[in-house]
């Protein structure tokens, strides 16, 4: 762990699917929420079509820009999984059958059930590590900081935890949440007194509604625990004067 | 209606919550399948923090590269609402009182309750137009070609149908889906002979799993029907030869 510095990430999304609106991304906050917990600070996340030169270009753009950058999507069997061909061309490595992920899979499918699909699946770029699959058995790989995983959420996020010791996060980011019963206009001048004098402290403001009422998620957001406190009793003390509710805190 | 061409449009997703994980988006996925239906298509979603200079730069590269941007998010009353000030910069214009929108406002609220956390959401790039808010009484507003849009998904969602008469899309893009009972493998050579020999129509693969049955979804997009029927009645000729079960069409 650096303790002393930022360490960044991007998550690229690669899929027509999300693009089109048909199936809505979960992967990005999986990744991003498991980031946070290692001290990683994720910049940016695109979601991208399943088209060659998109992916070799974004990849090469983002790879110069991050710690980490995490794919997820493209490594399936089909015609239109194309993540690994793609990010060997952004690496300019050769895309082949990798030994080891090809005996993996071998032993994972029943015999005569390893058809041509299925191999398919061996293929990386060159010299690409691999991430192991508890769930289906086909791995996903990393080459330099780019770290390639599947589409499918409940087998990226049995994925994820194999990775924890390949990553090297910063200070954990910490944040602490006030719920309050009130609307963001009445607090909008206090929360930005609070914000100019914590200035390296994250604070945002989130409107909600549930069961007909409305409140404000007021959320700080640091990596260090003491800074949150002095912007949640500067918050309290604001909150409190104007005699607004607080739902709950956590 | 602009029969003949492809109208393209970006999503920016500006908001902190979203990448640190805390809130997952829904809003791409709600622009998305609204655009298809207008004949746009999407070429990617960017998600971005609230910092004035990311905004400003990537607005200034997507709006180049599409003929339309939507934006969700930060056009809010606090501090962390930095949307229309950054976009005011993007396109080097003023940032201020927009007259109609602050008469929207000053009528939508109650006498006495138009504060000043309340006056910040009349203020946008210079000349901008608004887009109508049924449900909350703050507008959006338009400047060039970004369209810029509250981050609270039931108020965007409120706000979309009046835009459709602004909106000049190519041809609808439509889409076919199959969902058969089996796994993507076993489809992988045939569907591959499908999409070659149908290069300009859009064919995905997407497994799922469902009461610990798996699945494959293939979707097939194009803006004319008729290739959507040659390649559906391609893969039906396949799947039947497999004696592969349809679970379902539409």
């Amino acid at each position: 762990m650096n303790k002393n510095i930022q360490v960044n990430a991007a998550i690229i999304i690669i899929g027509n699917e999300i693009l089109s609106g048909r199936t809505q991304d979960s992967n990005s906050s999986t990744i991003a929420l498991w980031l946070n917990s290692l001290g990683v600070k994720v910049q940016e996340v695109r979601i991208i079509p399943d088209v060659e030169g998109v992916i070799v270009k974004t990849i090469n753009v983002v790879r110069k820009k991050n710690n980490y950058v995490f794919t997820t999507g493209g490594i399936g069997p089909t015609h239109d999984d194309i993540t690994a061909k793609s990010i060997s061309k952004a690496f300019n490595v050769k895309y082949e059958v990798n030994k080891e992920a090809y005996k993996i899979l071998e032993n994972y499918y029943k015999q005569g059930e390893f058809n041509e699909g299925r191999q398919k699946m061996a293929w990386t770029p060159s010299q690409a590590k691999l991430i192991s699959n508890p769930t289906s058995g086909a791995p996903g790989f990393i080459i330099g900081n780019v770290y390639c995983l599947p589409g499918v959420p409940s087998i990226l996020k049995s994925m994820l935890g194999g990775l924890n010791n390949l990553i090297s996060g910063g200070k954990p980011i910490v944040s602490h949440t006030i719920n309050i019963r009130t609307v963001e206009s009445e607090i909008a001048k206090s929360l930005t007194l609070v914000q100019d004098s914590n200035k390296d402290v994250e604070i945002g403001s989130y409107p909600f509604f549930k069961a007909g009422k409305s409140g404000v998620a007021i959320v700080i957001r640091s990596d260090e625990q003491s800074k949150i406190d002095i912007c949640t009793s500067q918050i309290l003390e604001f909150v409190n004067k104007k005699n607004i509710k607080i739902i709950n805190r956590g």
